[in-house]
């Protein structure tokens, strides 16, 4: 037996989700990104991945994230480098304009978030933090 | 001046997200379907799509989504069929199989999530509903 508010459940998370990611990217086409190259800075963003490390974070195949890379490299917002341990091993490291971009966009995405959520009274705001996150951490639960 | 709860609902929402994405990841790797072939079953589940019109829908360049729809062709996922009306398009067409998939899956996130929700006081459940349908309209106002 289904719980009876399961579907009402799902359905609001899937439409926050949607519209969270239709925002996402109409905010990274005005810095002619895509949302697979914006998730790819934000893996490289702290660490130096190699390619095969990269198409595993991603869930994609190599060829997609060579050509992902390929542009990337060419607006300078990657590079590649060799490994200071193994010379053989090609790594991928974030530029500064890649910081940059990310950096945008991260701002972008909290500005659009407050400008709706100061149209809320700070109670609401309050309801939907603490039952967000108690939600999380029942997804969390093993 | 950005809303002082901004990040904190941003975090939940983005770690939600994250969750249940890496569980509908593990339940289609039990299908051995991929996550950019489940989207692509999810819009062939109503229409028949030409490949331009789901390379639109999936943000996916054409070669990405040619690969794709190449293996679940072999699945007996979709097939590729001629447009009635324009004998040279071509459209493709989900399959019983695909259908089947898609249910399937549906119907494990369903018990998945309908599972944890049982831990919970229904109050709360309906608290959570209520907000996040309030929520969901805050982002979709114009």
């Amino acid at each position: 037996m289904l719980h009876p508010n399961v579907e009402a459940v799902e359905y609001q998370i899937r439409r926050i989700s949607i519209l969270i990611r239709h925002h996402t990217r109409e905010l990274l086409a005005r810095y002619e990104l895509t949302l697979p190259q914006y998730y790819a800075l934000i893996h490289l963003l702290h660490e130096r991945l190699t390619m095969g490390e990269l198409c595993c974070r991603l869930f994609l195949a190599s060829s997609t994230v060579t050509d992902l890379v390929d542009r990337m490299e060419r607006l300078n917002y990657v590079r590649r480098v060799r490994d200071e341990n193994d010379r053989r091993v090609i790594r991928l490291e974030i530029l500064d304009e890649g910081r940059d971009i990310i950096k945008k966009v991260m701002q972008d995405r909290m500005e659009f978030l407050s400008a709706r959520l100061n149209e809320w009274d700070k109670e609401k705001t309050e309801v939907l933090i603490k039952i967000l996150t108690e939600f999380r951490e029942l997804l969390e639960e093993e």
